[in-house]
C-alpha cells in the first residue's frame, strides 16, 4: 500500500487547479491569435492537452508512483484503482468553453485503493471551486454544504438530461427517458457533467440520468454528492468502476430505485 | 398617439427593476419565516404579485394612460398593442426561483404603438441586468454586445428546448423535435425564457423552441435579440402578437425556416 497523506495531496492538488484555471482564464481572454490558426475543435483539443499536460506534470513531479486516468493521453493506462489514482478532465463541457467560453469546468478527483478521496469541481470562470475531501464534507468555496433534502419525490425533482436522450439512440429506451421528463417538475441541462454534479451537491438539481459519461466527467462530481448524501450508480444499479464509460444515474437515494426501474431501460 | 418619451421612460423602468431586484435578493436571503407558513408555490405567488404590483403602482402613477400586460392579475385586459403597454414578467423561471434561488429574471418590456421600444431582463441573482432600446443596440451590464455571428449553420448550433418537447405531448410533433435535437451540435435548458432569450442575445446560443411560451416571457427577450440580428416570430413563419399564448422560435435569421419547415409540424 502506497503511502497517502490525504491532507498534503488536497493542498497541492488544490493549488494546481487554481493555477490551471488561471491558465485557461488568461489564455480564453486572448483567443484571435489563436483562432485564425486554428478551427473552434482545435483550439479547444490544443486547450485540453496543454492543461491536462500541466496537471500531469505535476503529479509525476510530486507523487511519481501515482497513476493518471485522462482523456487526452497524458495519463496511463489504468486497469484497477490500486494505489492512489488521479482522474482528471482538464476541461469538462468542451462546447460551452468554445461556444460560451463559460460554464465548463475543470475536474480532478484523487481516489486511494479504489475509494475517492478527495474532489475538485472548479467553475473556471465564474471563479467558484467545489471541492470535498471524504468524510470532511463538500465546500464552495469557503461556504460548506448542507445535506441534501431528507425525502424527496420525483414529481418534486428537477431531472438533469441531455434532450438527446429522449431521442431515438442506441444506449436507451428513449421513451422511457421520455416518460421521466414528464414525471419530473422540470429538466435540465447545462453542458458539463462535473457543474451538474457540483449543483446536485449543491441541492439545487436532485437526479441526473446519462449514458454515456466517462470517469473523468463525474469522478470528482461522485465525491462531492456522496458527502451531502447523494448517490450514484450505473444505470443498472451496479457500483461504478469508474475505469470505464458507463451508463449513470445519481440522485437523491429515494430515487434511484424509482428512475432505474421504471424508466431505464438499456439496450 | 400618446405621448412618448423614450430615454425618460427607459431611465424610469431602468430604476424600477433595478428596485424590484433589490427587494427579491432581501426577501429570498430571509425565507425561513415565509416557507414555514406556506409552500414553496404559495411563496412564489407571493413574491410574483409583491413584485408585479410594486410594477403597476409605479407605472399607473407616473404614466395612468398606458396600458399593463402581465401574468398574476395587476395588469389589464390588452386586447391590441396601441399607444403604450408594459409587458411584465416579474418573475420568470419560478421553478429556479423556488428550487434554485438563482437563474430567474425580471423582464420587462415597453411597446408604443406596437413595436418594442424597450426591454429588460435582470437576471436578480446575478445582477446581470441585460437591455436594450430599439434601434440602439443591446447591453450587458455596460457592455454592449456584438451582432450575432454572419453565418450559421444548424449542426453548428446550440438548440435552447425544454426536454419536454421530445416526449409526447399535445402541441407539436415529438419525434420531429427529436430529430432537431440530434441534428444540431448541443441542446441547453436552464428554465428561464427570458434568460434564455438574452443567451441568444449574447450569441452564447443560437436557436430557441418552445411551444407554450406567454407573451410576458419573451417579449423584453424579443427586443434584445432583435438588436444583435436575432429573430423571433411564431412557429407558423408568422409574426407574433404579443398579446397570448404562441408557439415560439428564435433564431439567428439563417436558422429560422429551416427549423419550421424541417422539424416543426403543430398539432
Amino acid at each position: 500500500m502506497t503511502q497517502f497523506n490525504k491532507e498534503t495531496v488536497y493542498q497541492n492538488a488544490r493549488k494546481w487547479v487554481e493555477e490551471a484555471g488561471e491558465i485557461i482564464r488568461t489564455e480564453i481572454d486572448q483567443p484571435r491569435k489563436i483562432d485564425t490558426k486554428m478551427n473552434p475543435n482545435d483550439l479547444v483539443t490544443e486547450m485540453d492537452r496543454k492543461i491536462e499536460e500541466f496537471f500531469a506534470d505535476k503529479i509525476r513531479q510530486t507523487y511519481p508512483s501515482d497513476l493518471i486516468l485522462s482523456e487526452e493521453g497524458f495519463g496511463d493506462q489504468v486497469n484497477e484503482l490500486k494505489g492512489t489514482v488521479w482522474i482528471i478532465d482538464p476541461i469538462d463541457g468542451t462546447m460551452n468553453f468554445v461556444h460560451q467560453k463559460r460554464t465548463f469546468a475543470i475536474s480532478l478527483a484523487v481516489f486511494h485503493e479504489g475509494v475517492g478521496e478527495i474532489g475538485f469541481v472548479y467553475d473556471v470562470m465564474a471563479d467558484i471551486l467545489y471541492h470535498a475531501k471524504r468524510g470532511e464534507g463538500t465546500y464552495k468555496n469557503e461556504q460548506k454544504l448542507v445535506p441534501i433534502a431528507k425525502e424527496k419525490n420525483l414529481s418534486e425533482a428537477i431531472l438533469l438530461l441531455n434532450p438527446l436522450w429522449c431521442a431515438p439512440n442506441d444506449r436507451a429506451d428513449h421513451e422511457k427517458v421520455a416518460e421521466l421528463v414528464k414525471t419530473v417538475r422540470g429538466a435540465r441541462s447545462y453542458g458539463s457533467a462535473a457543474l451538474e454534479f457540483a449543483y446536485l451537491a449543491e441541492g439545487i438539481t436532485d437526479v441526473y440520468v446519462s449514458f454515456h459519461l466517462q470517469p473523468w466527467d463525474y469522478a470528482a462530481g461522485v465525491i462531492l454528492y456522496h458527502e451531502v448524501g447523494g448517490q450514484t450508480v450505473k444505470a443498472t444499479g451496479e457500483d461504478l468502476t469508474f475505469l470505464k464509460q458507463e451508463p449513470t444515474v445519481a440522485g437523491h437515494p429515494d430515487l434511484i430505485a424509482e428512475v432505474i426501474q421504471n424508466y431505464i431501460s438499456l439496450k
